[in-house]
């Protein structure tokens, strides 16, 4: 049986730090970079406090956002070893869970509806692996743990970091030997 | 630490059975009672295949589905005692994604967006007890399990069955002894 393993969407399948910077510029007018942002929390990174809550708030954010470069061959790649669910945090924000649907289905068509979940915490989520960009999802996983990196997590060593997908598809392959 | 429950939604919270025979009705213009379709699958249960799927897929169908008798006053004794997690197999119908959503805000306002989960199949819910009217879902479920009583279950034994939500809280109760 293969083992299993749980993907987060946000920071990880999706690049939503880009879509920010994006959106940012289109609505503030300042083009900001990662080196802007880098080390503060999702509430801080923007000089206006709630930018980020105000952009997942706001119809089409989530299905307009860009692929995170390398997910879509990764996940195919991980797919022939692992059983793989898409794991996303989308109750807080109640219009992103058919938006995460349809971009779901419209970038990543070969992963099943059986495989998607769609929660508040993950706390009682149970697979042999998590990949996710949140130590707080990471904090209270039993299986290994992977954090992919993201402006905000720079600054946690306890778990094993993954810089982009390829490290991601490296450690996971290690985990096989 | 409380011991945690996943509940199901359809068939358990929401009396999707009532709401089915309603808008059989409604549509096809012939009252059908429970004796009609006890013992038969989800898809022989009406004598046109696939209405089941057909009104599951209509918009409104989740928004206006009747609550299941005594549910909201049981889950509100459950919380006491346990932390209760919604799970649902919403992922199938993409737009009974925000329909149950908005359901839940309104007949049961009182659980946080935190313990909500939609999924696909329930094979990485992991919690102390998982309350579901199908086979399917408890069958891989670690944890105990209350089958809760369907047309499409009564001729399953190898769960302990509740009737109604008074037997639901009467074991959970059981289970603090």
């Amino acid at each position: 049986m293969k083992r299993s393993v749980a993907i987060d969407m946000d920071g990880v399948l999706a690049d939503v730090e880009s879509h920010f910077f994006e959106w940012y510029k289109r609505d503030y007018g300042v083009s900001l970079t990662l080196q802007d942002i880098i080390g503060k929390t999702e509430d801080d990174a923007f000089p206006e406090k709630m930018v980020i809550r105000k952009f997942a708030t706001t119809p089409g954010f989530f299905t307009t956002v860009p692929v995170m470069p390398g997910a879509i061959e990764a996940v195919k790649k991980l797919m022939e070893d692992f059983e793989v669910y898409v794991v996303s945090a989308a109750m807080e924000f109640p219009q992103s869970l058919s938006e995460k649907r349809i971009w779901l289905t419209e970038h990543f068509p070969f992963i099943s509806w059986r495989n998607i979940i769609f929660c508040g915490d993950k706390s009682i989520i149970s697979t042999d692996f998590m990949i996710d960009d949140h130590i707080k999802n990471l904090d209270y996983f039993k299986g290994k743990t992977i954090l992919f990196n993201a402006f905000h997590n720079v600054s946690y060593h306890h778990h094993t970091r993954a810089n982009n997908w390829d490290e991601v598809l490296a450690l996971m392959q290690e985990s096989l030997l």
